[in-house]
């Protein structure tokens, strides 16, 4: 027990403080499960002057201090950004040494290059944090489901969309007003287009297929949650659902299937009561069945303690003499893009259509035409507001159809004249498993 | 790659036949994860005759076959049970090899003896299918909690349970015909009374606090779900809450908390949408905040695959030389009898308690002076049918309140007159972290 592992950690944020932190407070038991001492030998800083729990002079603001330090035996980058951090992870990666990160934009955009390195170098390149910072959704897809194979999952991989859309339900407030609460409260940042748009679930739902279903795809459907007006939750309660941030990945004998937008779910689903700035990732094993895991998404302490999990399993297979199995052995690690992925246009689901229409006789005639014409037939329809009264909202819920349909459907009627504005379109997702 | 790790298999029904399986259609995708070959040496069955995945000369219906084979490198016991399985798993052990087992029972009687053996001998002893079989509870407790400390944990450990308040909740039955209902759909036994009466939601729960808590205490609040009438969901539903049957256990300055009893939680909770025969368990990380894992808490193949996720890890240590660290650097290996329980008397939480009451006035008024008698104040009540009609329901949901205080008010009024039958009290349990 008296071997010591040299850490170098890169980035001394809010994240790598909580590192640190955890690393200082839980040394005994940390030493008691990895088999040795946890050293952190070199922290790259920004600022060396401010006071951190560990001796200054091993405080740098020099990358190549902590990164050309031959004897760190791991290093840990929670940096972040894009392109310091990339160069990070490959500079500790070429050197032989394993990494542990948070960076889920890096490995989104970069995975492919940085995963064929890591297994190269035959290192581990460990990312608990990278997908729901506080979600022990790798270690789960990874070790749990080793002998069993994911079909589907769907997340909610967005702590600021989640948010928004929960106090839009429950206080009856228009999104701007829900986003300015977000910002509030620290769930939101000043700019928050790349959460509130669905590129940060994309980058996560791309790492996620990677894991559960070894491809490396881009995702090509990422609608935001911008559409969203505080009646489809009115609208969605009536029938039901509730209106939920989704990220949403299947495999089936037609390809691979993966999407971001918001949809809605059935108020009885697990999913449904995953509220407030809360992530979940659901997902459906052929052996396992239906298998969810709930936490926070984001947080400097929840990150911290998946990061050093990450710490503690790369120093355990240091300790062992078997570094770099994680990257072999692994589906995420074998991922490829040779696998087909379904166009949009073909997905199938059902759909919740929100029109606004002008006061004439027959329009509910020639929404029903306009749809059963293109092959798309309705299961529930509501009207509100009287045909005399001026325009008129309806909200029809269908059956399972494909999305080409759909849209070719609502095209026609676009080139008709019933339509006052742009129908808001969104998806109904039922996870299976939701019990009896 | 060429090492080879051979198993002995303890049990061949549909656990053993599940793992049987996965073993032989993932052989390869294990072989890259854990870096050998694993072969089934020998497999322990009822019936030599009857066909199995495996070489016929590898079947025996003599345990000291595969127990004394010396050249099994780790054992896998799924025969159920209690006398044989604890002697099975007690000679592995003793000849120094690590154990897999989903022996719940076995566990929670024999816990402190058999981990303080496999410490001893410095073998691992896995046993994640023992705490709900198709969920990955164990590791996350174990692997993602390593630097962190779980203060409170609540879950739905019981799939019998839940599936008949769930169906007694959304067909509006009895719980007899929920119970055969169950019976049916092969979630309960024939004699399904170690199900509904709690126990062997106690048995997990009590493996659950050797995991989260690293302590070894008797849980002395057993309660089973045999009270639950169709009218206390309706009153739950009424208030906003449905009925679960839950375990609890926490962690305070006052000492450990452990209890199992079905429940009154908030509808909006994510635990609310844990339905049918599901488990869930729900736990508050000090640093990682709430995290909640879900799945099918029994059946053969989530079950199986739980057990070949447990024979990768030990497999994988073994290939390493370092096996029995999860025996000597966790929580649930270290677990101790030496910390405080807290007498069932003492629980504080809110309370339901439904009054069956006879038509005379002043009811209320008695209720309501017996309960703030003894400083239990009443937060909201309903009464159901008219005072003149006969007996009437009285329905109270109470503030936070001393278990003990709460006793002494009923057997108060249990003395007095007002009482037509015991009332049904029902503990209100709010896991936080339920979103915004």
């Amino acid at each position: 027990m008296s071997r010591e592992l040299r850490i170098g950690l890169l980035g001394c944020g809010t994240v790598g403080g909580g590192v640190l932190h955890l690393l200082k407070a839980q040394a005994d038991a940390l030493e008691a499960h990895v088999g040795a001492r946890l050293d952190v030998a070199r922290v790259l800083v920004r600022d060396a002057s401010k006071s951190r729990p560990v001796a200054a002079d091993r405080l740098t603001t020099d990358p190549a201090a902590v990164l050309e330090d031959e004897k760190i035996d791991l290093f840990v980058e929670v940096v972040g950004g894009e392109t310091a951090a990339k160069g990070f992870i490959e500079q500790a990666l070429h050197a032989g040494k394993p990494v542990v990160t948070a960076n889920k934009l890096v490995l989104a955009k970069h995975g492919a290059s940085l995963f064929g390195l890591a297994r190269e170098k035959g290192v581990d390149l460990a990312f608990e944090a990278a997908i729901g910072g506080g979600i022990p959704i790798v270690r789960t897809l990874r070790d749990a489901m080793v002998s069993d194979r994911v079909v589907s999952l769907m997340g909610i991989l967005n702590g600021t969309s989640n948010y928004v859309l929960t106090r839009m339900l429950d206080d009856g407030i228009d999104m701007a007003e829900a986003v300015r609460a977000a910002q509030d409260k620290g769930f939101a940042e000043a700019d928050p287009s790349a959460d509130l748009g669905g590129h940060d679930a994309a980058h996560k739902l791309g790492l996620l297929a990677r894991l559960a279903f070894g491809v490396d795809l881009p995702v090509p459907t990422v609608e935001g949650i911008d559409a969203i007006e505080a009646v489809d939750h009115r609208f969605a309660a009536r029938f039901g659902y509730c209106v939920k941030p989704l990220a949403i990945g299947r495999v089936s004998e037609r390809g691979v299937e993966l999407r971001v937008h918001p949809a809605l779910v059935p108020n009885r689903s697990v999913l449904a009561n995953v509220n407030g700035e809360l992530n979940a990732v659901w997902f459906e094993g052929e052996g396992l069945g239906p298998c969810l895991v709930y936490g926070r998404g984001a947080g400097a302490l929840p990150t911290a303690v998946s990061v050093v999990a990450d710490i503690a399993d790369v120093a355990r297979a240091l300790v062992a003499g078997v570094g770099g199995l994680s990257t072999t052995g692994t589906r995420a690690a074998q991922a490829t893009a040779d696998a087909r992925a379904v166009p949009p246009g073909e997905v199938q689901t059902r759909y919740y259509v929100r029109f606004t229409v002008d006061d004439q006789p027959g329009v509910m005639a020639t929404l029903a035409g306009a749809l059963g014409a293109r092959g798309v037939s309705i299961e529930q329809l509501v009207q509100d507001g009287r045909p005399s009264e001026g325009p008129a909202t309806v909200v029809l819920l269908t059956h399972r159809a494909r999305e080409a349909d759909l849209r070719a459907a609502l095209d026609d009627l676009n080139a008709s004249e019933v339509r006052v504005k742009p129908p808001c379109v969104l998806r109904i997702e039922d996870p299976s498993g939701g019990g009896a």
